[in-house]
């Protein structure tokens, strides 16, 4: 069955879902866990979990993104966050964490109006500088983030201060960005000449994605990013719902295989990854890996402190983010590994992988990306 | 996929999208917020952003129509409203705001027989005249509407006020009224013989628009008013949702074109345009320009306080409407063109608009009716 | 399309729609409602409105019958309910009114164990007399209901008590009951030897209907009854939502007229049809006449005291349905004609009819069944 | 129609129905009740009804699988439960039943972790002949469960004490176990060198059920089970709407009788039947009998004392189940047979079946298999 509909007779559309609209199903054959590999590679780099620690102030510091590297994944820190504005971020993500709101609505001008002067400070070089070396200085794997807007300005001192991979991330991230004023970064030629693997995004569909695999990236986030934070849809109607957008792109990346000739661009999803049963079926709809932002900003180290927001909570003129309530639940190590104590999938992600993996079969990420799917609207009063 | 449906053996139905149901989609190219033009041309008028206010009380008086037209706008009076019942009407809206509920429910019965009984009041002309006047002398340009129902009453006082645009408005206004009883507005020979250009509707579908286009009519309204505060479908049975009508309309106007030999008529969404997303969804579905209520009811300068409703709400046999509170949220000039500390599409209308055709890499409102747009069901609790 | 669904490779279902699902939309021509007639006609009955009370406790007395037959409706007086069973119901409505329940559910095993008890008295065939004559005294059109398990026992004694018009009403009623150890009614032969017309319901689907048509029935009620309180679904699993259900018997009504020669049955909804929204759109789905339980309910006069149930609720050992509360709006004839201070479609239910069919260019109630009609899931907060 | 659907360009899935979404319809011939029998065989036992005491430690005792037995069901007790574990399991259940949660939530780190503590208990061999024998001697047919991991250490233990029916089940069960650590229990020998019947699952989907058909098992449990108290939609992205796997499950039984020349295997529904609607609607799409757990806590008797969890909420390093409340509703016999005074599906449940299938015409569970569905999703405020 296609999936085009028509919206009216001007318009056509294509039907989309969602995490939440789909659920894997187990088939002929069970497995062990312990006989299950969640293991991911990109670029040189070996990762003993497809976990990414989305580079948002709530998430990752300097400190989680060591541990989550201890711990098999990959800490992915925001270059253009508190951490690089202020030499003592730990106040301000204090202050943060403790502003308190008048309405009953998520969404608060005063919090907002608060995060975009937080947000206002510079960014210091030095600070980059001083943040890549003391995660490196840990010897794990050191990836950080800017968007493309300001990667030109600052790309150089992330590359001297010495970052494995490289993370060009904004909302949307095209592989043709056109701009009468100002001249913009030409991802393919800056990702050509950069020593380091360059992952990109966020992108969502297939055309898309396949003009950033072709710019010469490792890898696509797929996702306009912080699915529990963002408010994109209602601010700027721009909503891509996660389930079809990974299956697109896992299209573009098989196509692209065959049109470079072999090159693997690995597709990780971003955004509204929040539960182990997320991360499950972004694997199955075909990422290689997923970015995670609530779901990691619950662990007891989070600099969130149970609180999560976006940097697109700060926009100075359109924001369209909040900062929301995640709480907090276990340890890192506790949080990914277990044993866990919670049923609502936000603790022993990786086991809950093994598991679903194992459940349904399967021994190997890239194998799983086969197994079969249903689409069944997730009814909330049921779990 | 066709969009016909079986309701049962003796019924078929066309299925029907709401803007709720939509989102557009980015794809391979981007573009500069600032590259970005909103302005928009009917008639004679170059109008710098796509935006009419509603001819609804709550919402335009002749102070915030002058503002909206000096902000770029086009503010349209109700011409059967307070303004022309009443010498004061401040006072009257000072009453309605100050209506208190003794129930839950959204309806009151109380509160409808209060609007029921100041909306009794009989329409003065002379307050028809001195109301334009007033906008008029600001030097902005000047819309009013009527009801087709008193239009054969009271236009000529309209015209020989110096109105600008003739705004025809009813809940469903067709080219082809019977009746029995009274002699109908013959609409496409009124239109003629006015030396005005005259916007009509509302109407939904293609059908009952292409024949309001064939009146000669310089834009059509499509949809049937007041999203926020109508119960028409609870009371009537009659719903028209609004993607779905729009890309309908959409698709008269381009064959009306072709069968006039180029005539270009003006599709306006009317009706349930409430935040910064809706507006971008509306003009992604074809719409030329948006006629917003509640989105501005939300102005600090507003008529209506906080509070919000529709001429429909005070139908003396018939209401179906409510008065709903919609909350007051910034100035008209920081509600359109930010900086915004909302985070749910209620400021910085135009600034979203904006980024989001930057986003989906368009330059021009023209070409942005032609964005990807995907169908995925909005939920609530993920923003 | 068509509507069949595969629910599983071992079971193909219909996709049946809800009153709630669908909605009418105009088309080219309006029309004044002063021209739109509303009468219908049902064997030598001429209605001056196509509304019938439905025979439930709550909503039909010998007074409100009587009432709402001179108002141009037809009142069908339950003939097992509390009249026929006792000499003073009026205390026993009132205890039912006074019932005050200790849960917030709304289901009370308390309630209905109350309700089993009031309805175990048994049936006076003299009640059955008396209630008939009152109202045919006061020379309106009579209309009172048995069940099918009852009428064997009783229609004696409701024919020579003089109705005009004898309604078989059960929750689903077959024109083949079957049975080894009763004789069941033998529909056919009863309505044959009858003297005057019968309707006769619940029905729902095309099959069982046109079954029913083929027993000579002047109507077949279309729908299950008493949606407002009945748990039907959630005891029984079963279920038939009202706009497919309506559809599919208008097509038997058809096809039975053709396969009769000329005998066109007469299509009631009864059950769900809550609003003068339902009202509506139970036409537009080709329902002749509508049996209306809750819509009655809430008149001042109602019976129920702003309290709504059907004889389900107080089964002996399957009761499924509930005493719900529906409150009260307003006095029957302003419930019917207005002028309303509601906004729910809850009052002026003719008058709201007479504004859509205006509205939609229709100026009979045959020609309303045609109709155009969208579907869209009903957004309960879009109202 | 097909119900394959296109996720995205890379991914295909089927669409799925739960139990919710599906209804029955009646059809052309009612029934009598007392004319319909709702008795069911597997192997050589004959049972009154077809309803299984699912083996969750909040359903099943000794003594209410011993009750269920006399009411003309089949008790099913969990051998790795509390009963198994602990000489005096009532000291344990009181404890369980008397936990208080803090939190509002359903899913409580506290309860979850006292959970997996007292389930942390040894399982006593001993224990697992005693209960048995309790069973036995009380002269009801004789089933009890194990899950496949720990069916080789205990299955003599069992056999030894005399079940008559042995019931493997695991969250997911499958014909073909793969390990490289374990010899996993070979399911088809294990079968075949059994004396007793096998009862296998849970298994979703037309293949795997086919696959553990051909083991040799006398019937096949549908679903994951646990349907109230599961999270696994939630944590391992898992998730079969029953009422499609039921369908596929009922299609594999057909096609394995033809290829197995005549060996009619049982088809249970097993998971989120909690309502006499469920157990209705559950037969309708295909099942020879259900497996109850929510519905059968719900009986005074029950162990779990108004809770109800499953032994997954146990789960030592990945617990996907909660402790939820059901409430008591009246004793077993009353809740399988009635007189009920409940009106939402929860009470009589025997009674209401035989309801259902009279209403729709069938007489025996079989026949009933065949009753006509609709897919009309479920309006909860409608009931």
């Amino acid at each position: 069955m296609t999936n085009e509909i028509e919206i009216g007779r001007g318009k056509r559309a294509t039907q989309a879902y969602s995490l939440d609209d789909v659920a894997i199903v187990p088939n002929r054959r069970t497995r062990d866990p312990k006989d299950v590999s969640v293991s991911w590679q990109i670029d040189a780099f070996q990762l003993e979990t497809p976990i990414l620690g989305a580079p948002m102030d709530s998430v990752m510091s300097p400190a989680t993104a060591i541990q989550l590297g201890r711990l098999g994944g990959l800490g992915v820190l925001n270059l253009e966050g508190l951490w690089t504005r202020y030499e003592n971020p730990q106040a301000i993500l204090d202050e943060i964490a403790g502003l308190r709101s008048e309405s009953e609505r998520r969404s608060d001008p005063k919090i907002t109006a608060k995060l975009q002067k937080l947000y206002g400070a510079p960014i210091q070089p030095e600070l980059i500088t001083s943040r890549i070396s003391e995660i490196r200085e840990a010897g794990v794997v050191v990836a950080g983030s800017l968007t493309p807007q300001r990667t030109q300005e600052h790309y150089q001192t992330v590359i001297d201060a010495g970052v494995d991979i490289f993370v060009i991330r904004g909302t949307t991230v095209s592989a043709e960005h056109v701009s009468k004023t100002t001249e913009p970064l030409n991802l393919k030629q800056f990702i050509y000449e950069l020593d380091v693997p360059v992952i990109v995004g966020g992108a969502a569909g297939y055309t898309p994605a396949m003009h950033l695999m072709r710019t010469g990236a490792a890898g696509v986030l797929v996702g306009f990013g912080g699915g529990a934070t963002s408010t994109t849809r209602r601010t700027f109607g721009i909503h891509s719902p996660m389930a079809s957008a990974i299956s697109d792109v896992a299209a573009a990346r098989r196509d692209y295989l065959e049109e470079s000739g072999g090159r693997y661009v690995h597709v990780i999803a971003d955004g509204g990854v929040g539960s182990s049963g997320d991360i499950v079926k972004s694997l199955a709809m075909g990422a290689d890996a997923v970015m995670l932002g609530a779901a990691l900003a619950r662990a007891e180290e989070a600099p969130g402190q149970g609180w999560h927001w976006g940097i697109e909570a700060a926009h100075e003129t359109s924001p369209r983010g909040d900062r929301v309530p995640v709480g907090t639940v276990a340890p890192l190590e506790e949080l990914l590994f277990g044993p866990s104590h919670e049923t609502t999938g936000s603790s022993n992600l990786v086991g809950a992988l093994r598991r679903a993996m194992a459940t349904t079969g399967y021994s190997t990420l890239k194998e799983f990306q086969r197994v079969d799917v249903v689409v069944s609207p997730y009814e909330a009063d049921r779990f």
